[in-house]
């Protein structure tokens, strides 16, 4: 069904200007499968394309296609095309188009709105970004609760054709507030001279707001397992209705933020490959650079011990390895916190049940590694025939400093997104780079300060 | 509406065993909101509120508890009531609580089971953990193309109140075969008069079957837009049907278990608070001892470099700046590729665009730091005074270095999960550890070799 495999022949016929033949081709085809073969094309045969599907389908397939095959399209249809397309679209996905074009291309456009979806537009692009505006639209059907099923049924083969959803239909009063929800569920099963307000369930409407964050909406969704949920404005009066298909995208753009974050990069509002590579290197010089500060710490710390270094060289040959199970260990507790956290699994409330899981789990860890270490440090020097009995005070700094510092990273990694979310900051600050650098240098420290005491008037 | 800020009163009002009031609370209750407070109860009272509830909201109440919950309840109710239950229950939430408990328990539970609903629950967990099956229902309803849209109507009516979702209604041939799907708008939209074929689009219909892993069937609702999917066996009848709601979870699933991935951890299969402590340890030990197995490379290579060490330990103190850099630009460009190869942004076959887009950020990336690594050093040294020519040229090993690192983290952290995904390997096993251990040995070398080349002579 998808295009791709049939590319080269599809290309042919265009160069051919076999249209009756491609014509053949898509009229089984879905609009999205449609839309994805015409964002694979060379942009001049993109608009072709376009004009050659079944009569009815140009809207949906237009829905479907990217921003950058929207954007090339516009510009080569005619005007009244163009504004044939505009004007049919749903308001919700014509909002996403509309916010990602630069501002004089959008006022352009608006300008082939008719007056009613004009109006429909501006008040949407009116909602903050990541708002539940932006995603809403204003075409939802309502009854009224004295109607009877056959009346609703009637009202709906009348009015429905424009609504977004007919999986929900709502009841309001005569001055638009919301009373109820009618699943279309209901409305099936319901004997046809039934009346709406037997069947409804009044008190129990969950509702957004226009100005409530997407992620609410989610987790909406998520709680009340709905496939539509109606938007109220403060007064209670409905201004429109989400769907649950743009559930999934948000779910997608919060995790990728999310997976961004904890990688130690700001989050991207585009994709990869669209970003311009200036703006790519500045969502990740700050961190990046930020956390070169803090490491920095590390090199005056190692500075300050350069004394034990000078005397026993071998001590340095073990800092990467010691360091680096903080960072590891730090990076596994961050990323199970983080991610409970976010779909509240844990909460800050429970820190204290977390803090003891993680010490018994760091203590755990921590000596898996340190006994590995011993092993390691005794076995290389016997295998290289320099073993005595310096070797195993040496071995000893290794294993115990490796308890020490898994223990810490442990701790860090999982008290840190429970202090930022404290703070009220976003737990997800606490990326596996930033936890790594926080615990370099306590790794640095502990390693150093087990080393004085271990071999001190042995090698130090 | 949620329960927890009336946890106390509503315990107090259980201790008194003030049922009456009790239960004028809860009638205007949403099942899930009360099964949240359920879960909120200890053991011994969970019972008691779970038998208030209003007639009629038991199972969907029960549907909404968590695991525990659910194992509780099944040991407080009589017999009959757990029975009751059971065979009221959704296929697919049965089968989810069934594949949670102990094989014995399961067992026991399935002989509560009428015949029909057996039958039903011993095929749907004949299918593998993850698959498809193991989330459609077997309720459904299906009709004939031949029939009118009142007589489906009324056969909606008549036999509808057990199909898992009316959204969506199945057309099969006589043999029970797939031929189309009738959706609700559709439904409702047309008048009563329309034949079923006149409707339904045959050729276009989406299908997913029950040995699918679950992931795909998140992606043919993302892709399709849909709010349930029929799932037909090989020979195309139809077997059961998956709704959307079920999608909202296997995406949270889907995206915990990659950034556990991300985070160098093997993926939970249960909640952390839930997880046994030696499961944790478990979980986490296996990816920390690969990592430092791994990372015992960079003490041997430090060895390696002992004479240099010995004569300059002033290179060793800036070590874990400098290896930490690369493996902080390393898990930028993993969690960025990882994450738009699994949102399909991005594919194998845009390796070589990938590749240039990294190179030049991470020379731009590594210009940035080691610019700044070059002016701490000599603003360090002047600063305490020491300053001479030889601060310039461990300054510019510090800054050649960086740039060398920083480039070799961006390429490794982009590159690895693209080789993975081309050997048919996960490309989230490609972690932030994972990427910063690799990054660690190169780093060294680079270090070192670029320091014999610049200070041979001078210090080395």
């Amino acid at each position: 069904m998808i295009g791709t495999p049939l590319l080269p022949e599809i290309r042919e016929l265009i160069e051919k200007r076999n249209f009756s033949a491609l014509q053949r081709i898509f009229q089984d085809w879905l609009p999205v499968d449609l839309a994805e073969l015409i964002s694979d094309l060379p942009e001049d045969e993109q608009a072709i394309l376009f004009r050659l599907q079944p009569k009815g389908l140009a809207t949906e397939t237009f829905e479907y296609l990217d921003f950058d095959s929207q954007q090339n399209l516009l510009k080569a249809l005619t005007k009244k095309h163009v504004s044939q397309i505009l004007n049919s679209m749903s308001a919700d996905d014509r909002t996403a188009l509309l916010e990602e074009l630069p501002g004089p291309v959008a006022q352009e456009l608006l300008k082939l709105l008719s007056f009613k979806e004009f109006k429909i537009a501006k008040t949407l692009l009116a909602y903050p970004e990541e708002s539940v505006g932006r995603l809403m639209s204003p075409d939802f059907l309502s009854v009224k609760k004295d109607w009877n099923i056959n009346q609703v049924l009637e009202h709906i083969r009348t009015y429905g054709h424009e609504s977004e959803t007919l999986n929900v239909i709502y009841v309001v009063d005569d001055a638009g507030k919301l009373n109820g929800e009618l699943f279309a569920r209901d409305l099936l099963l319901s004997a046809p001279d039934r009346k709406v307000d037997e069947i409804i369930e009044e008190e129990k409407i969950v509702t957004l707001t226009a100005s409530q964050d997407q992620k609410d909406a989610l987790d909406a969704f998520k709680r009340y397992d709905r496939v539509a949920l109606p938007v109220v404005d403060s007064n209670g009066y409905l201004i429109g209705v989400v769907t649950i298909d743009d559930m999934l995208d948000v779910a997608e753009e919060e995790e990728t933020e999310d997976i961004q974050k904890f990688g130690g990069i700001e989050a991207l509002e585009e994709p990869y490959m669209d970003l311009p590579i200036l703006q790519l290197v500045k969502k990740r010089a700050v961190w990046l650079v930020v956390l070169f500060l803090g490491e920095m710490l590390t090199a005056s710390v190692m500075a300050y011990y350069e004394g034990e270094l000078a005397k026993a060289i071998i001590l340095a040959t073990f800092i990467p390895l010691i360091i680096s199970s903080g960072g590891n260990s730090g990076s596994q507790a961050a990323s199970l916190i983080i991610r409970s956290l976010s779909i509240g699994e844990i909460s800050i409330r429970d820190w204290w049940a977390i803090m003891r899981r993680e010490i018994l789990s760091g203590l755990a860890l921590g000596c898996i590694l340190g006994v590995i270490g011993i092993v390691r440090v005794i076995g290389w020097a016997i295998a290289f025939g320099h073993f005595n009995t310096q070797w195993t005070y040496i071995a000893f700094t290794i294993g115990l400093s490796l308890v020490g510092i898994v223990l810490i990273g442990t701790l860090s990694g999982s008290m840190l997104p429970l202090l930022l979310k404290r703070l009220g900051l976003d737990p997800a600050v606490s990326s596996a780079p930033f936890v790594a650098t926080l615990v370099d240098v306590t790794g640095i420290v502990i390693y150093f300060s087990v080393a004085s005491l271990i071999l001190g008037g042995i090698l130090l």
